[in-house]
């Protein structure tokens, strides 16, 4: 009977895994232009560390389970509230803003689908220490600079939950109407309004709705625009394209200002590849009133999109005639020189050793004999033209390293 | 009130970060060296994948919990079986031999103290397909350069497995005997083979304990050490320095033949930095009776001793007094050419903005007023000296890149 991996879970074979890294490197690279630095947390916490403020409805969401000591526990379901909780145990000291960044596995308890895993990826940053139009201004700068450089077509769109929890203020169920227009499900909106006969701002959100810009909104509602004006000022100063939607709630009901969502094309229903937005969430966990910022990008959902595969390069072949110990001795020459190589473990001789270069898509094969053994040279054979050499050893690993081919006998 | 991080485990901050990420890299540039590409399986695999061999003695030391689906799952405690599952469900079809590796995380429940964590890291490697000598030299070479190259100082013990089985094989309670090996204690074996009245065998594990090279051993017990013999002599070719330690036994009870282990100095009672050897697990978990070889290298054990901190480098910290807008376009134009920046979004005045330059360890601040704003020429203020220029674009990013002093005004 095999053993299958666990439903919506994946394994990650060398080439799939060569790709990821390539996209990971490529956000490394922009993240840390703008000068922010790596952090990693427990990849389980305190169940009530994700509780405490999106409340018990979440546990059917998450992985939640006692340890041994009857602790209550939880695979973390995103990142923003354990970088938070670990900037109130351990960094509140250090001169702010402070600017993290992960790379990290989460996990939620929900129907597999096409895009949605039960363990997946999130490349995310924090700001931490504001959230001042500039602040939020960076963090969509630089959100927005990586999915350029990953090479997806994307639309950004920005909101404000303050302008909908203002337009809410008073209904008592305001949570719980954010929650629908996040959803969409406006039918079920207007049945919540009607309970409290309040209508009209059923008509004001459908409205919101309708705007795509903070000047049009200005004649709907009577709210403070100056921040979101700010922060579009300084996001059209730099060319970024975005729409303005009023409805976009956000699912994490922690975000307390500006929240943004990009979709990409080509992607079905699950398209938001990233989100973020403004929060206050270091007072809860126990520190002080620290305001923060930031996003996560769905690192799995940017891959699918992501076409650039990074060029593998095969290891040469020491396809040996001789003792073991002697191909051994001759590859970990060749490493020494910064050459890639494996040797033959399994015994075989010439032609299956050919073979499995073949195999490999290996371009160099280096044949030791007994001949070369005693000579101290080397016959080279590439694999891609067929043709073979007698070289020095400096002379073949030159050849390998230059990747030049060898074009006659 | 605080929410803390759960016991034994820990976070991560950017320093302590940056220097995993440097040994990941020496790792990684090892590894590949060797032709072994990168996997990566899930954090939780059905808690059978490890109940298998090892039995429900195990559930004790592993996080196993339910999902909400009742199925049994657990953290993975170690990479090896898991790889082994990826390669019977997904890799079985590829030219062997295969060079897989991984740097995953890992969970055991046990009492934190020095050395030992709830979540770990480890960096192994598993040649599938093979456990011949020459794949076993292969494994315990690869391991070996990989502490060289971290810079830590080790010893290496090889032993075998099967040498011990043989020594028992008369004994019900082997995999018992076996344990207590592994695990020193030696009184408690003595009566285990007191029960059988074969005392006899005590003497000679004794005597096996107290060798050092094959020769020896082959005085003592009548077994073929040919295999043993030939990894010895490829070992020594290529000059590693090992003991031969039969009473290596692993805890880990999937080993088949060769195991070793290296242990380093100056880390107290958690001193092995590395485990291996050879398995057989695919049949088990359904497969083909393919052989593997294999071994984990402790992460967080070698970081204890790994000394070389990455050199950091700060941002130039863009100092602005003029709107946030022209202050975005200039960080960008400066990270266009590659170059880290910062932008304050805390709205601080000009002293407040130098400071903070100086508490992130920043060298050079590009001041922007409005004369420069007006003359596109830039006050670049080098924090190291506390000298000041004015330069053009292309100078200000041509000094910054080549990290030049400036030494008068």
């Amino acid at each position: 009977m095999k053993i299958e991996r666990p439903r919506g879970t994946r394994d990650f074979l060398p080439e799939e895994m060569e790709k990821r890294r390539e996209l990971e490197k490529i956000f490394r690279e922009v993240v840390e232009l703008f000068g922010y630095r790596e952090v990693q947390t427990p990849t389980f916490e305190h169940l009530e560390l994700f509780t405490i403020k999106s409340g018990e409805e979440i546990i059917k969401e998450i992985y939640a389970f006692k340890d041994k000591g009857g602790r209550d526990l939880a695979l973390r379901p995103e990142l923003t509230a354990p970088v938070m909780r670990m900037f109130v145990n351990e960094c509140s000291h250090l001169p702010k803003p402070l600017r993290f960044y992960y790379f990290s596995n989460c996990f939620r308890y929900e129907r597999p689908q096409k895009g949605r895993y039960r363990e997946f990826w999130q490349f995310g940053a924090e700001l931490i220490g504001s959230n001042s139009p500039e602040a939020e201004a960076e963090v969509i700068l630089l959100s927005y600079r990586m999915l350029e450089k990953a090479g997806v077509s994307f639309e950004l769109s920005i909101g404000d939950v303050n302008l909908l929890r203002y337009v809410l203020r008073d209904i008592p169920e305001k949570e719980a109407a954010m929650r629908l227009i996040d959803k969409e499900e406006f039918e079920t909106l207007r049945n919540l309004l009607a309970k409290y006969d309040r209508e009209e701002i059923y008509e004001t959100i459908l409205q919101l709705g309708e705007i795509e810009s903070v000047e049009e909104a200005e004649e709907v509602v009577d709210y403070d625009f100056s921040h979101l004006k700010k922060l579009c000022e300084i996001l059209d100063a730099l060319e970024l394209k975005y729409f303005v939607d009023f409805t976009v709630a956000r699912g994490l009901d922690y975000y307390t200002g500006t929240v943004f969502e990009y979709y990409a094309e080509g992607l079905g229903a699950q398209k938001q590849i990233c989100g973020g937005g403004s929060y206050r969430l270091a007072k809860l966990f126990g520190g002080e009133d620290v305001p923060g910022t930031g996003f996560a990008i769905g690192f799995d959902r940017v891959m699918e999109l992501f076409t650039k595969s990074p060029k593998y390069e095969p290891p040469v072949v020491v396809v040996s005639l001789v003792e073991s110990k002697d191909a051994f001795k001759i590859a970990e020459r060749l490493r020494e020189n910064g050459v890639k190589v494996v040797v033959d473990v399994m015994g075989r001789n010439l032609k299956k050793q050919m073979s499995f270069a073949n195999d490999i898509s290996a371009e160099y094969a280096v044949i030791i004999g007994k001949k070369e053994l005693e000579s101290g040279t080397f016959s080279i054979k590439d694999l891609v033209t067929g043709k073979q050499k007698s070289l020095s050893f400096e002379e073949a690993v030159e050849l390998i390293k230059s990747k030049r081919r060898i074009d006659e006998e």
